[in-house]
C-alpha cells in the first residue's frame, strides 16, 4: 500500500464466543478467525462498499481467497465478546486485499489479512467490474 | 425397522480426534459428531452399497437430512482414534435411516441415527431410483 | 413435560450465515445448527435466568449434553439473517431440556431439543445446585 | 532456514473431504486447510519426531499458533483424497516454524506455515526443553 493510501476501516462487528469456537486449551482454535475476518469482511462490503457479497456473486464475480495471513497476539476466550475492525487495505484490477483486527475490550488480540481475486462463476481470473472498481477507489483517496 | 430385518453394519472408518474438534471441556464438541456420522454414511456408501455417494448426485438425487438424533453416553478426547460404524436402519421408497455408533478401545461412547430424503438436484422430493433401491433391498433380507 | 406447563420463549438471538456454515449444497451444514442452539441456550440462560453459563461453570457445575435431536424442515442459505428462539422445556432435579426454533422471516426452518445432566468439574453427575432448581422453577408455573 | 538446511519431510497423512468441510462454492472452507495442518503437524510429531503432542502437554509444554500463513492455489472438492506432507522448517531456542504442502493426486492445491513458541501450562514463554531441542536438531543436519 503506498504512502498516500490509508485503510478505511468499517463499522466493528461484534462476535460472542462459544463452546463450539473454543478447542481443549480453554482457547478460540486458530482456524475459527477466519471465519470472523469472513464475518468482517461481509459486512464491510455490506455497510462500508454498499453491496452485499450475495449481490456481487449474482452478479457473476466471485472473490475467492489466494492468501491469508494470521498474527495471534493473544487468546481469544469462551464468552468473550469479540470487536472484528476490517478495511480494504489495497486493490489492484485483479485483486483485493482487505486486513482485519479482533479486539476484546480494546485489547489488540490477531490481526491478519486476506488477499482475493477476481473470478467469474467458471472460476477463470477476470477484471474486476468497471463500476466496482470506480466504488473501490473512493477508499484510495489520497490522504497525504 | 420389523423384526426379521437385521441392519447390516459396515467396516470401521477409524478418525484420529483433533484440538479444532474439541471444546473448552478437553472433549469432542457434540457438533462434532454429525461431521462423524458423516463420514461413517459416505464410506458405507462407497464400500458396502458399492457407489460412492457423489456418484449419486451426480446422476441427480440428493438424500438432504430431515431429522437427526445423537446419544452422547461418554466423551471422546483429544487424540483418541476413534471407531465409527455405520448400518443401513431402515429404507422405504422415498427416505433412507441410518444408524451410527462410535467407539474408542471398543467403549461404545456415542450413538445416532439420521433419516433422509430422496430429492433431485431442484430440490423436490422424489423416489429412490429403482436400481438403487433394488440394491438397497440385499440389506433386509430376511434373518428370522 | 406435563399438560400444565408451557415453555417460556426467551426474546430470539440473531444470527447471519456466513460461507463457513454452508456447505456444497448451498445450505448450512447439517452440524452447524448444534452452534446455533447453543447460541441460543448460551443467551437464554443469560438474558432469562440471569445467570450466564460461564458463571455456572465457575461456580463448579457443567450441564454437559446427553442427548440431541434435530428436525429440517426447511434449508438455511448463506447470508439469511437466522432467527433462533429457546426456551426450558423441562427441568427435573438432575437433568434440563432446552427446545429451540430456527426461523428465518417468521418460517420455521429447523426445530430440535438438547438435554443436559449436572455434573461437577470432576465429571461426575450431581444435583442441579438449590437456588438455581429454585430459579428454573418459576419457569414452569402452572398455565392451566 | 539458512541454506544449509532442508526441511524434512514426513510420510504424507490421508484425509477424504466431506461435506462438513466444503461451502456453497463447491469447494473446501478456506479456514479449514488450518485443520489439515493440524493434522500434519501431530502425525509429524508422532511419526518423525516420535513424541505425540498429547504427550509434550503431559510433560508440561504446550506449542501455541502465533502466526499462521496460508497460500491457496488452486481448490479441494467434495470426496477429494487429500495428501498432507508436513516439515519443520525451523527450529530456536524458544520457536518452531512447520510447513504443509497439501496436494491431490500430486497437484499441490495448498501451502502454508504456521509458528509455533513455548509455553508453560500457565501461558507464559519458556525455552524448549534440552531434550526436544535436541531431538529437533537431528532434523537440521547439514546438508550442503
Amino acid at each position: 500500500m503506498s504512502q498516500e493510501r490509508a485503510p478505511r476501516w468499517g463499522e466493528p462487528v461484534f462476535y460472542r464466543v462459544i463452546y463450539g469456537d473454543t478447542d481443549r486449551a480453554g482457547v478460540v482454535y486458530y482456524a475459527n478467525y477466519l471465519r470472523l475476518f469472513e464475518m468482517g469482511r461481509t459486512e464491510w462490503m455490506r455497510n462500508v462498499l454498499g453491496t452485499p457479497y450475495r449481490r456481487l456473486e449474482e452478479s457473476g464475480v466471485l472473490f475467492p481467497v489466494v492468501e491469508a495471513h494470521i498474527r495471534y497476539k493473544a487468546p481469544a476466550f469462551y464468552d468473550d465478546l469479540l470487536e472484528i475492525r476490517t478495511a480494504l487495505e489495497d486493490a489492484s484490477r485483479v485483486t483485493l486485499t482487505f486486513c482485519y483486527e479482533i479486539k476484546r475490550d480494546g485489547k489488540l488480540l490477531v490481526t491478519g489479512n486476506t488477499r482475493h481475486v477476481a473470478a467469474g462463476t467458471d472460476g477463470r481470473l477476470t477484471r474486476i467490474p468497471r463500476d466496482l472498481s470506480y466504488a473501490l477507489s473512493r477508499f484510495f483517496e489520497k490522504t497525504g
